[in-house]
């Protein structure tokens, strides 16, 4: 039996990525990967493996004969694609912010609520890149001491925001040094040698679309509807990889000890944590891996009950493309079951 | 009548800014400026307005009819020479961490409490970089609302660790960009596209000497000896300017308006806090700049009466040489009384 997957929004940095971890991964039963994009970008090849797809332009007949299609092509792409791909047998993944609050839709991050997959009627979501990394640390806490409030300040790198803005840091930077202002074109300030406390637009309530992704997505993950949480997003210079620094109150008192072990143990998360031999995650460190790395991890002593962490994911690996993948496997084994 | 004030350790990235702020605000009162450092570096020049200091080497008789020492040299030196200098009636202002905590030692930021520099024998102490920046906008907060509990996650620039410090970001980030890796040597991990989640070392409760640091001295400038104040400070690789995601808790409830009311009121902090135009303070923004800026404030969603903010400074201005000759201005005052 041969099983078709596409890519849409192949040519992106996520959809890039996707590809090479589809390559990478080889999910079990996958026999032909194939790359959408839009026409502007088609007949363009993306690296495959060893191998390269050559990219088709997406419309309603790209489906046909397509059992599983990521898509990282934004929100109006997904709206308009994603049910075309559903109403035709295809299960979509979807990488864009679109359908993930949509009751109807789970929203998967596989080491966390594995079961939410099998209530899909044809698409799934896949997280935010911030709360993906954050979910996976904050799920084996909630289950060994319950979870009473969450506050995170996000450290985010370019890529979140694609290829232009990577070329925006590098040229800007290279700027800098050599003297020159470079007017900033994907960020609305310079991100050279700076940080720019806004992702994504403002809403009425002062947070921005990014800071309450972080906030609903990690109530749906988690299955907490009600716990809260609060974010700051922040753009900072680094190309690969989001950091966070976490605050968490749980219900139950937990030694840093015990977090520790119940992190240790925790699928996905790998403890980098010996602060005497200056051991934590760092971005670059954690660039190209699959795992969210958790460091710093300390009694908070601004509040009772209270724990501090920091944790570094790479945004287009966990946060993003292998997610994805991560679901299709998941969707592949119960396919066997 | 002539006073006579020293800038010690004149040739170090806050002693240089110490003398640049001496020769542009001219301290009612002061007469003469005298540059002060170790033997290495005496007979060189540094700035001071149009004019220009020459370094004279520090021992036991540079303060010999000086009336006032602004220090930057370390807690070593200010351990050593701080005393004698007050020993001959010289008034020291320290900008290490030595004196800070010490009950006979006022540590002061004169938008706080400017009264508690009356108290001083000799030493007064100039708060950390993070701190100086935080407690300007935190004491207006605490007035109008009392303040239960603070947490703050820091985006630190590489100046508050020397010119080395900012000299490794720039060749580092230049080698990056041709492709080339260049061993850190200053801080313990690149800091080129990167993050350091640890700033001076580790003490045995996991935080780290400058998280306590912001804890320790927060409570004393505000005096609030029992407040819980928790950080997490992080270098980021920016120049200058510190930047904190801060979340507070207050005793009483107050609306997003009623805080940037009395912020707008409070001295030496400017309220740059409109989303729908993308205004908000950025750390390029605030490089050279005497105010604190504070932006994104809005109700912490995840506790009741809390608020976020963020607020950013010139780390080498309020948050160090600024604060100190401000301290200085304070005194000739109280002088002339």
């Amino acid at each position: 039996m041969s099983i078709v997957v596409a890519v849409v929004g192949a040519t992106g940095v996520v959809g890039r990525e996707m590809a090479s971890i589809l390559a990478e991964r080889q999910p079990a039963g996958m026999t032909t990967v194939v790359a959408l994009a839009s026409e502007r970008s088609s007949g363009s090849q993306i690296p495959f493996g060893n191998d390269t797809l050559t990219v088709s332009t997406l419309d309603d007949s790209s489906f046909d004969g397509v059992d599983y299609a990521l898509f990282s092509a934004g929100g109006a792409i997904a709206a308009q694609y994603a049910p075309v791909a559903a109403s035709k047998g295809c299960v979509v993944i979807d990488n864009s912010s679109y359908f993930r609050l949509d009751p109807s839709v789970p929203l998967v991050v596989p080491e966390v609520n594995p079961d939410a997959v099998h209530a899909h009627t044809g698409i799934i979501a896949n997280p935010n890149c911030s709360t993906a990394q954050l979910v996976v640390v904050l799920n084996p806490l909630l289950k060994a001491a319950g979870l009473k409030r969450v506050s995170v300040a996000t450290y985010q790198s370019v890529s979140g925001a694609g290829k232009s803005a990577l070329q925006e840091l590098e040229s800007q930077s290279r700027s800098n040094l050599n003297g020159v202002t470079q007017e900033p074109s994907v960020f609305s300030h310079p991100i050279a040698f700076n940080l720019i406390p806004q992702i994504d637009s403002f809403l009425d309530n002062g947070y921005t679309k990014e800071e309450m992704k972080v906030t609903n997505e990690t109530r749906k993950i988690l299955g907490c509807p009600t716990l809260p949480v609060a974010a700051t997003a922040v753009r900072v210079p680094v190309f690969i990889s989001h950091s966070e620094a976490v605050s968490i109150q749980t219900d139950q008192p937990i030694s840093v000890t015990e977090a520790r072990r119940v992190l240790e143990l925790a699928p996905g998360v790998v403890v980098m944590d010996d602060p005497s031999q200056q051991v934590y995650p760092t971005p670059r460190a954690l660039s190209g891996k699959d795992e969210v790395a958790v460091g710093r991890i300390r009694v908070d002593l601004s509040q009772e009950n209270g724990l501090c962490f920091w944790c570094v994911g790479d945004n287009l690996r966990k946060g993003a493309a292998l997610n994805a993948v991560q679901i299709l496997e998941l969707l592949l084994a119960n396919r066997h079951r």
